[in-house]
């Protein structure tokens, strides 16, 4: 328990800037008079580079790496890119996550009541699981270091290691150990997505899931090949609970699978490692809704009731745990009231939620 | 045109013999009693595999080769592996890719009238677009060369070159001015998937993308990121036209669209190099409903169409077409007649769906 826990504030690229300021009123609003968060505001993205030349300012990096927890809008604008053609503005995501070593990224798929989903048939409930993305190695780990050779060949190299893998599989059982949503049919239970039939690397990563897994009797496992899961996401998201993945088949499936409970506008995501914690939406900067007011902020509220959760958990601190749980509970009655925004086909402006959640908050003990 | 076109068949695994045998009555009621192709069998796949030794047995390869055109039933039963964990029954599959050079991987994904869709408020003709995955590289290339060091790290390597994305997007350009299906609005569109903005590959990809896009200035052109894309194909499947992706993404996207229209039982493909065409639905052996005379014949049928197609547009033989065009109207009739199989929520055999088939194409001109 700490008295003052320092949250580094980034705001990023286009709808950054909205999403993070409505989510720093809820905290406040959910955190009271008493709130021992202290937020600071610090630069970083693809508009402080076009400013600067500088995506990710040293300072903000040692801020980040010393603050008790990250909270980000979302960076990036297209264009705004490197000599290698990648974009400057996801420096800051990318690097945290490796120089941090943030190698877990959770992120939970839940459709909530009120919320529309593209797919027939499912109602609040029945679609409630957790993608943890290892997000510290794979596919990924070729970024910033893939070669072009003569303008002819391009190559980016995929690594996954034993420790790697081990660890994240590991938080997969732990996850499913205390998950609040169980699946379906009332198993708790781990499923591998892999493409061990093909290539040599995933197939060493479904052989280490397998060993890991001994160590979890109480878990039920199972293995997908990742095609066959981009179909069952679809097809049956009921049935899973907790699904563990490589970094860039991670990276689709989860955005997939938001697509399924609303979209990017409804998806959290918490990036862990031994020490630090990183906190933000699923989503992009949206550059084309911009500065508009109608961005959809319940992505990086839920990611702060997941940094509450964490902090909370870590230092011991149960009244942050308890903010946690009434974000949730607000953000769920406020959905389910129908308070949307223009991208769940409502005509909620950004503002107009922060502040009913805020409202709410204020009445629920 | 040719007097005999050799058709070389292999049916491979699980369903494999049950489709492909179907098929091929198919394909012969839509000939008649001129029918110019000659069909063989040729054994591979992994119970050939359990009871040789061999997945692909050399004579196979090279009467394949040899062949005017390739048809396969599905190839692979799980736990049937290489020492490094891979499938040995995908051998047959992948060695025909990379030796033969069938850069082409073409998906056609069309939502039929009687096939019921796992999106709300779509209809027969709102989804009728193609995936085109690059079929000779990408991270495929690793396939079979991937490195475990020490059993702690292992890797694999995704290359992309030059000639192979060049000649893959002007496919796309060609396959977009041709194509029957246009997307809603009307608008003929090449969609440039990749992960440009973290990888260098993938930047390399959509920079030539850019490049062979000036050729075709008939033709729209955008881009889309992978992990949007996943999302894009569940919120706005009618948006697309041709899509063309690297390897490894294509594969996703193809079973993650195939879900969209009824499932991978309707998921036809050509694999097209400059020389040979191979022919197979993309649905797996699904060893479960193996030999219980329930499986859907639909995809490969499909698959055989693309076959003729191919083959007439090769040899100048009009024959072919027609009789493409013939199994394509039939099935869609059949379709949207009820004759579904079991997959798509009906209750038809394998043999009373080709028997429809074939008793139709019997009336039809
Ligand atoms: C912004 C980008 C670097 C990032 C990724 O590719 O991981 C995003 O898509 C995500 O899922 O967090
Ligand atoms: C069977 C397997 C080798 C194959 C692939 O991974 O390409 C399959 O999933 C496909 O899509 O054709």
């Amino acid at each position: 328990m700490k008295e003052v826990y320092e949250i580094a504030v980034v705001h990023g690229d286009g709808i950054g800037p909205e999403v993070c300021a409505a989510t720093v009123e809820v905290v406040k609003a959910a955190l009271g008079p008493v709130n021992p968060l202290r937020f600071t505001e610090y630069p970083a993205g693809a508009e402080h580079f076009l400013k600067t030349g500088q995506s990710f300012p040293e300072p903000t990096f040692q801020a980040c790496r010393a603050a008790d927890a990250i909270l980000h809008g979302a960076g990036g604008l297209p264009g705004v890119v490197h000599p290698d053609g990648t974009e400057a503005g996801l420096d800051f995501t990318l690097r945290l996550r490796f120089e941090l070593d943030l190698y877990a990224n959770i992120r939970p798929i839940r459709l909530f009541e009120g919320v529309p989903s593209p797919l027939s048939g499912v109602k609040a409930g029945d679609i409630d699981f957790i993608i943890l993305r290892e997000n510290s190695e794979g596919l990924y780990a070729a970024r910033g270091s893939g070669a072009l050779l003569r303008g002819e060949v391009a190559v980016d190299t995929l690594v996954q290691t034993r420790p790697g893998i081990e660890r994240i599989v590991r938080k997969a059982f732990e996850l499913a150990r205390k998950s609040s949503g169980a699946p379906r049919d009332g198993v708790r239970r781990v499923t591998c997505c892999d493409k061990a039939n093909v290539l040599r690397s995933y197939a060493f990563f479904r052989s280490v899931f397998d060993e890991v897994a001994k160590g979890y009797p109480d878990i039920a496992t199972e293995h997908a090949l990742v095609d066959a899961m981009a179909m069952h996401l679809v097809l049956k998201p009921g049935h899973f609970n907790v699904i563990v993945s490589e970094n860039m088949f991670g990276d689709i499936l989860s955005d997939l699978a938001a697509a399924t409970v609303g979209g990017m506008g409804m998806a959290p995501s918490a990036e862990i490692g031994e020490t630090n914690g990183f906190f933000q939406a699923a989503h992009g900067s949206a550059p084309d809704i911009a500065g508009k007011g109608i961005a959809n902020p319940y992505g990086t509220i839920l990611s702060a009731a997941l940094m509450l959760d964490w902090l909370g958990h870590k230092h011991g601190d149960e009244k942050l745990n308890r903010a946690a749980g009434r974000i949730r509970r607000v953000t769920e009655d406020c959905l389910a009231g129908g308070l949307l925004s223009a991208d769940l086909k409502g005509s909620a402006s950004t503002h107009k939620i922060a502040h009913a959640v805020c409202d709410r908050l204020a009445t629920v003990p």
